[in-house]
């Protein structure tokens, strides 16, 4: 509310404005807006759902008449197109906004700079750019789908100091904490989709639902995030997993991908319930083409929950994008299970990582890393 | 130099004079003092080198006349005793210092309490336990060494993110980067002992030494460092190491253990190199009397750095006080090497510890750990 708030602070306001879409905005892009005059915030909004108000037209909400002649800050390019709601870019000119700055443009190739080409053309001064990278990372799963027809591949594992998830017997336990557990609902919440495989649904019957009460949010907010339930999708390459699994009894919908549906598609009729076949090479699943058909349904960013086999696969396919490990501070010992099953041989095929965050989250620690480019590409 | 420094203030500047003394007092205690008179620091002195002044001598001579009546802030009970220089104690009251904080007492149980005795019967206002802990973080080996009669023993492990350490073929490079070495260097240059196992020195032919140009610290002072070796401890149960390796032809001391010198003492007989023989059960060395005969020398702090099976059997026989793990981050496979030789088979006999700090170093990562009080017992 001061005057000398800074294109940059307001900016970084919007940006934390679009944070609290964060849980709830899939398919569609967390955006957040502030509308400024005369130095004073008039009009705040952000993207809380699909089908309901954009950020601009929220903010526009909120400011009334004084968004005449205001300065719009934008996370993301106002759109030029009717979708469920009119186009953000027409609302703006209607309001009289008289400056517009974006931290990025639209990316869809097929749409980007319209909108702000329809406002240029309508007279309003506009800037596109800033806190450009802050921004990116509001959305990298619905940036991701849209520039290359993939979600964002979040592969989440958890193991002990050593590298390792459980012992050799199978005997398994937690051996994160809650705080750690509730960050992985967080994940699960943010998802499109979360992908498991048979073994691990096997093992340990997870359901991999999104539990209000173990969020870790404000109630209400929680029990708002929890009535959108990702598709869980079960690579099922051989369907092994029996129906009456507590996967299949939770709410929310299922899709089990398998690599032939062996003449069993009339099990699988259920309500909520899903089967894909998508064979690929030796009679496993098809995971590239299982993340482009998850993009086509609309999955920005997709969460892997699975045994160290699946998220091998995953990481030697070069398919993933992001590596969350939850630390336990233990030592599991040498015999133990390893975190993920990859069997290089030489130095040469091991993967480069870039640790881009670590945190502690009560006595375990949350690393979060991306494959080097050599390895992403 | 403020009027406003409080106790506590002023206790801190003294732990991080203290500080400067890190990688030079062993066998002596890292100490600092600070004298302030009038709200005025009127002297401050560290410990620097055994044989040399101590940290209370040293502000003493530069504060001059100034210390009548100041109070003098001191992280370790001033001595009481004559050693290689005279009493602290004395020195204090002999200058006419009128009140002494101290932040923790001699950790000596034989001694304790008896410096700040000799200061109070001479009429010296005395405190005792400001910001205890912190000054204790010190000396850890010090004060165990006092208390026990062993050392603190860090042990040094580097790691892909996937806790392994190199192929299974034995491939194996640099798995971390310059920071992480140059952090590696100043571990040993604040140790008392190095020690190392056959198999690694076999290995990798490591020298094992403190090499200034590797510190990364300021030229003087790395000079002054890498004048002390710590003595380096090869740990050849049955004399595999031949004496034409590194390790035996860089300066500094070497003590080779084995658990049996089959009749081989002669070669053995050369300056700088010593030979003993300490069997333990089952043909192997006894880990838990080398440490008491290195607590002995006067090493306060000892450095494990070995290959995962001699890691391995110090961490089984609870004789490890700190990890210090250096992640690289890569993955290196399911194959490849692990990090400690542990084989557990149930849960209840992993490790548990807490982790007390993790920092970045280049593109790696240092976490270093305690184990938990259960497991330390």
């Amino acid at each position: 509310m001061a005057e000398a708030l800074s294109d940059q602070a307001l900016m970084a306001r919007a940006i934390r404005l679009a944070e609290r879409g964060l849980y709830t905005t899939e398919p569609n892009p967390r955006v957040g807006c502030v509308l400024v005059r005369d130095g004073r915030i008039v009009g705040e909004g952000w993207h809380v759902r699909a089908g309901e108000g954009h950020a601009e037209v929220n903010a526009l909400r909120q400011a009334g008449e004084l968004a005449r002649g205001a300065t719009a800050y934008v996370t993301l390019e106002p759109c030029s197109h009717f979708g469920k709601t009119p186009p953000c870019a027409d609302a703006l000119v209607a309001a009289g906004v008289s400056r517009v700055v974006a931290a990025m443009q639209d990316p869809n190739p097929q749409v980007a700079g319209r909108g702000l080409q329809r406002l240029r053309e309508a007279g309003v001064e506009v800037q596109c750019g800033l806190l450009e990278a802050e921004a990116g990372q509001l959305n990298p799963g619905f940036i991701k789908r849209m520039q290359q027809g993939l979600p964002w591949v979040r592969l989440k594992l958890a193991m002990s100091l050593d590298g390792r998830t459980a012992m050799a017997s199978g005997e398994s336990q937690w051996i994160t904490g809650p705080q750690a557990r509730a960050d992985v609902q967080r994940l699960r919440a943010r998802s499109g989709a979360i992908i498991s495989g048979a073994d691990s649904v096997l093992l340990d019957d997870s359901a991999l639902t999104v539990r209000a009460a173990e969020l870790g949010l404000a109630p209400e907010l929680a029990a708002q995030v929890a009535q959108r339930q990702p598709l869980r999708v079960l690579v099922d390459g051989r369907l092994r997993v029996p129906l009456d699994r507590r996967l299949f009894h939770e709410p929310g919908p299922v899709l089990v991908v398998c690599a032939d549906a062996m003449g069993r598609e009339a099990e699988y009729q259920r309500p909520q319930l899903e089967l894909l076949p998508l064979p690929g090479q030796n009679a496993r699943v098809d995971l590239p083409r299982l993340l482009a058909e998850l993009a086509r349904r609309g999955c920005n960013e997709v969460l892997v929950e699975s045994g160290a086999a699946l998220a091998g696969a995953f990481w030697q396919a070069g398919l993933v994008d992001e590596l969350t490990v939850y630390m336990a501070p233990r030592l599991l010992g040498s015999n133990a299970r390893p975190l993920l099953q990859l069997p290089f041989d030489a130095m040469a095929q091991a993967g480069d990582l870039q640790i881009i965050d670590l945190r502690a989250l009560g006595r375990d620690w949350r690393i979060t890393a991306h494959p080097s480019r050599a390895q992403a590409d």
